[in-house]
């Protein structure tokens, strides 16, 4: 069925059904009025960010199922919660969708998004459709983080050590191969206990790439970084799989993106204690240290500007 | 100079210095971040609503101006915090937007959209800009409001009177002429003196048209009305005006929309007491009352599913 034939508000009334599988804690008025309502706990800011997904720019069905790519539009906005050390609150979904697409493969996508919210406590508690010739999802996501405790870019200081969680490159590879099955969980309970040391002093999720990412930490924090590239965490067989392929294992490493991992800076050199459920399945790496002066990769190759590798030291930026 | 010269941190950082005008006491954290930080006041909820404006859709540039497109944007999304008496805290925009289009085009509706929210001390906390082949500005608008005093389309209860605030039918109008000069002001103040008294039952603006909003408040009370058609309140020589375009005016005042006024429900007989600053700017016209049964439109013409006028009675949803 197309969704000319469904129509506007049978489509909204197909996704309010999916969404109700979602409860939060937070959600005082949910979907259906002029507004949802809120509610963080006393003491909680409420953060907000809101991300964009754009068939032929941010997803294609022809490398991705639309459950997937509706996968990655939640993961990639959640993640932005989770460098903020925010739990979850609700999102709003704003979708813009032609009257000729099928409704099958917009309510997969929408799926997709709500599986992972599912997995969050993120409600859906709004949004809104439209006709549009492009097909996209614009997605808000709102959270609570206690007054103070929040993890921000700006705040790094030079000797603060780099930890970076989980392996990067996966979803690099998986677009080089032009098949991407596998989505990165947003890392919500590890920015929630981070937040909670009193002792990352910036944080940033990986979605440009670490290099990219690195680099607005190192602006926000007015710092420069020692990043040690054979420390960067990468998957098994990582190596040889970027050979099938015929990519570059660092560039795929450094500047491949949609890793949704945390790269933070610690003060002092005391280890970082995490609560042992999430000790068990979190391996933080210690890629480097905030420096004076620019962004200095160690061990690896050289990027030029131009994108091109080339053997050497470091780079300014 | 077309988007593609200028490229999107350009874009973002000329956006960024045409939101700094606007400041807001809720923010926390402002553009820049993984998230924005908003702080609501202790015992506050916070509201949260999204809307889309897609060229061709919901705005031409042969019909309006780029820089009243953009106030369109920000008056409608405003409109739905107007509707629950929130406050504004701040707004995200996730923009869409093909490389090749114009610099000052767009800049001329984000100035627009800003204009509106710098009316209302609303700042602009965040966002994302897109590629598309879509020109489309998607804006979620959030606002804080007292608990146990937001405006809900539920709560209404037959022989609750009906009031309107401001005229009706200048936008359907203005679109009906081809030309969109006037752009409607979102009632924020009005709809935060309607929370305080306490007595109004149900709320809801005017989007869709009055006739389409007041099903929606019915709806959602699970109560019918009746409506005074001649009671309506209309723009001076709005009948002439109708004429000469050929136009039905109980169809342009009843099924026009985007006239951003509140409907809303008042338990009692007592008169609405507003603030003496907004009462010399605010007219509030008695135009009905809610009732068992359906929607009945008394004194005007009877309205077909087919869109027809007819004269008559009554019509039900």
């Amino acid at each position: 069925m197309k969704l000319r034939q469904l129509g506007e508000f049978g489509l909204i009334q197909r996704i309010e059904r999916e969404a109700r599988r979602i409860q939060g804690a937070g959600v005082v008025l949910g979907i259906g009025d002029d507004a949802a309502l809120l509610r963080a706990k006393a003491g909680e800011d409420v953060a907000v960010t809101s991300d964009a997904f754009v068939e032929g720019v941010h997803f294609r069905f022809d490398h991705e199922s639309p459950r997937t790519a509706g996968r990655r539009a939640l993961a990639a906005t959640l993640s932005d919660l989770a460098a903020m050390g925010a739990r979850p609150l609700g999102f709003t979904l704003s979708l813009s969708v032609a009257p000729s697409r099928d409704v099958d493969v917009v309510l997969a996508v929408v799926k997709g998004g709500l599986d992972v919210a599912a997995e969050h406590a993120c409600p859906l508690v709004g949004g809104n459709v439209t006709a549009s010739r492009s097909f996209e999802l614009h997605v808000t996501a709102l959270g609570a983080v206690t007054r103070g405790r929040a993890l921000h870019r700006a705040g790094g200081r030079p000797g603060d050590r780099l930890f970076l969680s989980g392996p990067l490159g996966q979803s690099a590879l998986e677009r080089a191969r032009g098949r991407v099955r596998h989505v990165p969980e947003p890392r919500i309970a590890l920015g929630r206990a981070l937040a909670w040391t009193g002792r990352v002093s910036a944080c940033i999720d990986i979605s440009d790439g670490v290099l990219a990412d690195l680099a607005h930490l190192c602006r926000a924090s007015d710092v420069g970084a020692r990043l040690r590239v054979s420390a960067l965490p990468r998957p098994p067989g990582f190596e040889a799989a970027c050979r099938r392929v015929k990519r570059n294992p660092e560039e795929l490493l450094l500047s491949g993106g949609e890793d949704y991992e945390l790269l933070f800076s610690v003060r002092g050199s005391a280890p970082i204690e995490l609560p042992p459920e999430l000790r068990a399945r979190t391996s933080l790496s210690a890629v480097g240290v905030l420096a004076r002066g620019g962004l200095e990769l160690v061990d690896g190759q050289r990027w030029e500007a131009n994108g091109g590798p080339e053997k050497g030291g470091w780079q300014h930026f």
